[in-house]
């Protein structure tokens, strides 16, 4: 990590190159005066700035696009190091470049974490296997991301398994989401690694929803629910909305996402998703009863076929003896049918959201793969 | 980062207690094979493992509450090495712990965000301020949280401005949240903060929602609406829940806030929003006059006072010439008025979402202060 100053970043990207066969650099390529990252590579390299004219149009048009008056700060953003290359930036006004200096490439990428990752994919990582960069091989792995089972049963299950003998095991958590990795200890582990992977689909099954880098639930649920055209709606208490937040991250979802509701008032569960006052009186707003009514109430409400209802106490008030901070009931309903779980999670606010939620998605994944 | 190997943490561990006088490990605690830290904290300190009461208990609690069976491999997260002092972990299973080694404390903690914060926040941080570690000087700074104004238009503004000469300025941005970081270059600053602190409350004025740590919007809107008592209701089409779940986010909101609708179709909009059927036909989904009916819709259902609206495109699909990706509109309704707003967003999917809620926040708020 590196201040904001032009001759401490153009010493030690000068001394990267000198050590490293790439450099990354991110950040500092904005508008504002604390922005010099431009001008400490173009010292590191010796060379001066010069205005880019396809920089120049592209974050001209980023205005026009935009009806905004673009200000002279923002002209500074088409600066970048003579004899340097242009990476183009579609979604910002900061453009990216490489340089080489001491005859290795040094990539200069906006710090937006999004449009980081777009120029880095589209131009830094072809650069790096096409020789000019060294690519690194990647040991042979195999991750598999789970949910609905905890970390320590996991354990359990895969302790002495003869095919994981000769290979790396690692078992995470992350907002209930289990991932275990396996890779191969040497080179020549790649049959090793398969005949694992078949024995960990066999003792896990569809508890598996994702392999390799597909470990969001939400994108695992919501492209079954694409691929079979089942209609859902949400009824969050308290998740407080990040259901719907979740699964409107899925490309294509309004295809299949009616309608969500959050119902945090008693008012909300009764008049929106026609909970009986009975019910809530009789058994509390936390209760199985009132998740299964949500469920049912959210996707009849929308013309739905399926529906999630999700009511507990995520803290730091709310909790009793019997119902204490934690305490999460849920509820899916698909095509008629009802199934419900109760939780007890640790954590604070966020994690008990986040874990609800996802509990919850996978409750339905596995009411649509009819394994419940 | 130190990967899952004993001998490698306590070789890294015993070789930065040699350069520094605290060192903080995370992670590894978990109960499974692959967390070896203790051992591998142990083994530095070359002292045993041994089996620490206090921990056992605090873990069979733990099980007990959610009455889950407690396995083998969680009763080894109760291990710590010998003369080691234990840092209790109330939200998890993996209790923390701080070892002497060539002595300089090390500090272990659960690798579990939440966990690690926690205990860092009440063991660690305590420690290094009584004289056992040696606590870092914090040079005087002054940071100003902005919404609803551009990053190179805070710039224009504060360009040449005489109270900052002296000063080190750095501009921020974060989901449209602008932040404004001014630090004094020496000890002797803190009169010059002051006096630009001033300045820069003079030009932005209420465009400020927070200073210092306080840079969660919802934080700010969320105690404005609890302190005034003001209800509000929510009504979400592009941003999918995203506002339902940073408002929920904000403890004691429950107090305020009745009602969310993620009115991802038409229907949901015209049903549940009363969004009236000509509107739409008319204008379109994305426009502010069925943002206002939205913003209007949902207040009125719920009951509250207050209701934000917010209609738009997110992409990557959906886009028309004259509404491309990006285009969102959004509406504030409190106590019978209305206000919109149309922007054009960069980004992808997530960061429009994140920008929208932003500002729609942001919109809320100034209605509230009747400064719009």
């Amino acid at each position: 990590v590196i201040g904001d100053r032009a001759d401490r970043i153009a010493a030690e990207v000068r001394a990267a190159t000198e050590e490293a066969d790439f450099v990354i650099v991110t950040g500092g390529l904005g508008p504002t005066e604390d922005d010099v990252t431009r001008r400490g590579v173009a010292a590191a390299g010796d060379v001066p700035l010069v205005e880019d004219r396809a920089a120049l149009k592209q974050i001209e048009r980023f205005f026009q696009r935009r009806n905004r008056e673009m200000s002279e700060s923002n002209r500074g953003q088409a600066l970048i190091p003579q004899g340097g290359g242009l990476f183009p930036n579609p979604i910002g006004t900061a453009p990216g470049f490489e340089l080489i200096i001491n005859g290795h490439p040094v990539f200069c990428l906006p710090g937006v974490p999004e449009e980081m990752r777009l120029l880095m994919k589209k131009y830094v990582l072809p650069r790096l296997s096409d020789g000019k960069g060294r690519k690194q091989a990647r040991p042979a792995r195999v991750r598999l991301h789970l949910a609905g089972i905890t970390e320590s049963s996991v354990n359990e299950q895969i302790k002495g398994l003869a095919s994981l003998a000769d290979l790396k095991v690692g078992i995470t958590v992350h907002h209930s989401v289990i991932t275990i990795q396996v890779s191969a200890r040497d080179d020549g582990g790649a049959g090793r690694l398969e005949a694992a992977r078949e024995d960990l689909r066999k003792i896990f099954g569809n508890r598996i929803f994702g392999e390799g880098t597909d470990n969001r639930i939400e994108e695992a649920v919501g492209r079954l629910l694409i691929e079979k055209g089942i209609t859902f709606a949400l009824a969050e208490s308290c998740t407080g909305g990040l259901l719907g937040h979740m699964m409107t991250s899925v490309p294509g979802i309004s295809d299949v996402f009616l309608e969500g509701t959050v119902a945090y008032s008693v008012d909300a569960k009764m008049r929106t998703l026609a909970v009986p006052e009975k019910l809530l009186q009789e058994h509390g707003q936390v209760s199985s009863q009132v998740a299964r009514a949500m469920a049912q109430g959210a996707a009849e409400r929308a013309g739905a076929r399926a529906g999630i209802g999700i009511t507990g106490i995520a803290g730091p008030g709310g909790g009793t003896p019997e119902k204490p901070v934690g305490t999460v009931h849920m509820a899916v309903f698909l095509d008629g049918a009802l199934w419900d779980r109760r939780y007890m999670f640790g954590g604070d606010r966020n994690m008990i959201k986040r874990r609800s939620a996802t509990l919850a998605l996978d409750l339905l994944r596995r009411a649509v793969l009819g394994t419940l």
